[in-house]
């Protein structure tokens, strides 16, 4: 099984690129719900909710997570794998994030090495992107910008709304004049906004769907390790499961607009 | 000592007027900032946290505590004050909250009975204030409006800006036309928006302070209850030390605003 955690909806987005891409496997979703958003938290409060949440997917069988959180992926992914890879008894389990296959795709499509990111203010001061971005293309320009209001809007399902347009302006106005060609959406719940990101950036600039490119990633990984994309197939399902650890009918609310479609069943569960 | 205990920063508000209505006592702020905000949370996960708060602040030898924050006075405080009330060697120890106090006032206030809340949607979900008022003035109407957009604003530091006025007339309008004569604002972070409340709402309605209420209050309590304004007086030190268990130059500089002075000490601190 794959595992798909997230502090709470976000990952849906990602989920939902999956399951249309890679439909072959069976998918477990962790929400952190009850705890969620985690993009104010602290590091070590991230890291330890995120180990966690690993703990209890490798507990549920799962054998590759895929931290569909950008938050997480910034602050605890490294960590969290340092920590995991130490362990022999894991060596067969897996733990991938979302900023290497963004940044990777952003350098792929970029012309001129300037990239702006977009993120929750965590993720943003984590200075992740930053990092593999400058990895994968030496000399790249960054200009990142925290959108920490875009998340709140987005969960009261108000991004349609003039006022959260107007925000996302006030956040935009300093990358508009940095001459980026791509920005990444560093936060899975922008893509609910992906149509107002295009209308207030210029046009020329490139904005990947977060969701395909993950999906593609993940496909392109499991091709380069196909002893792992074989304990995958073992269980062929096709299933997806949902679980939160917060309310059941928000949960069912909200997530379905994420992962656009309607999410009738979803188990409560504990962690930590 | 005093314990007071919000989800993070809106409880210094209230500690703001019970330090100067109240100067000779101690006061311990505990600020759950790691895990804040607790207004989109689930009522279990809400309890769960208190109770670790409560449990946290009688260990540091507070005797009285009160749950400056409405979410927590309105999903768990009954609970918790049930759970404590059993347990016969802690008979010395009070838990008390905000929401009787502004109840009581608005109640005072009022003349036609008619009440508009605002809260966090948990706030409101509780029904709480519908319930006291009901209590203290039977035949009460009472026009409740959730806003969960007015906090992540004032945490950013943005409520003076147009979009949070627009977005508060758009939470207000239907209040507006309800004839109500007194607003609880029953979310301790809303005192930052005193201002635009007054000009959003019309002239007459009366917007009590929730801070000098609670202190009013609190004072009242400690005048009919002198077995335990003797032990706070023990240990006169007037002095007050701010905890959080979340991060430490955050809570200085976003805890600043809220309490209208320098925060300078904070000691971060682990619960649960």
């Amino acid at each position: 099984m794959i595992g798909i955690f997230d502090s709470g909806y976000g990952g849906l987005t990602v989920l939902k690129a999956l399951a249309s891409k890679l439909p072959q496997y069976k998918y477990l979703y962790l929400g952190d719900s009850a705890r969620a958003p985690y993009g104010g938290h602290d590091k070590e409060t991230i890291l330890t909710y995120s180990r966690q949440a690993v703990d209890f997917l490798f507990g549920r069988g799962v054998r590759l997570i895929i931290m569909a959180c950008n938050t997480v992926s910034a602050v605890a992914l490294r960590q969290l794998q340092e920590d995991y890879l130490r362990q022999p008894q894991i060596t067969d389990k897996k733990i991938l994030g979302v900023i290497f296959p963004l940044a990777e795709k952003a350098v792929k499509i970029s012309k001129n090495g300037n990239f702006g990111i977009v993120g929750t203010r965590a993720t943003i001061n984590s200075e992740a992107y930053n990092h593999e971005l400058k990895k994968l293309r030496p000399g790249s320009k960054i200009y990142a910008q925290a959108c920490p209001l875009l998340v709140p809007f987005i969960e009261e399902g108000w991004e349609q709304k003039p006022e959260a347009k107007m925000i996302l302006r006030k956040y935009l106005r300093p990358l508009k004049s940095c001459h980026i060609d791509t920005l990444i959406l560093g936060c899975t719940h922008y893509p609910l906004m992906q149509k107002q990101f295009r209308q207030v950036m210029n046009k020329q600039v490139a904005i990947p769907d977060t969701g395909l490119v993950v999906a593609s990633s993940l496909e392109n990984y499991l091709k380069r390790h196909p002893e792992i994309e074989k304990i995958l197939t073992q269980n062929l399902q096709g299933k997806i499961h949902f679980m939160t650890t917060g309310d059941v009918d928000k949960f069912k609310n909200l997530g379905s607009r994420f992962f656009g479609k309607p999410i009738t069943e979803v188990e409560k569960v504990q962690m930590g």
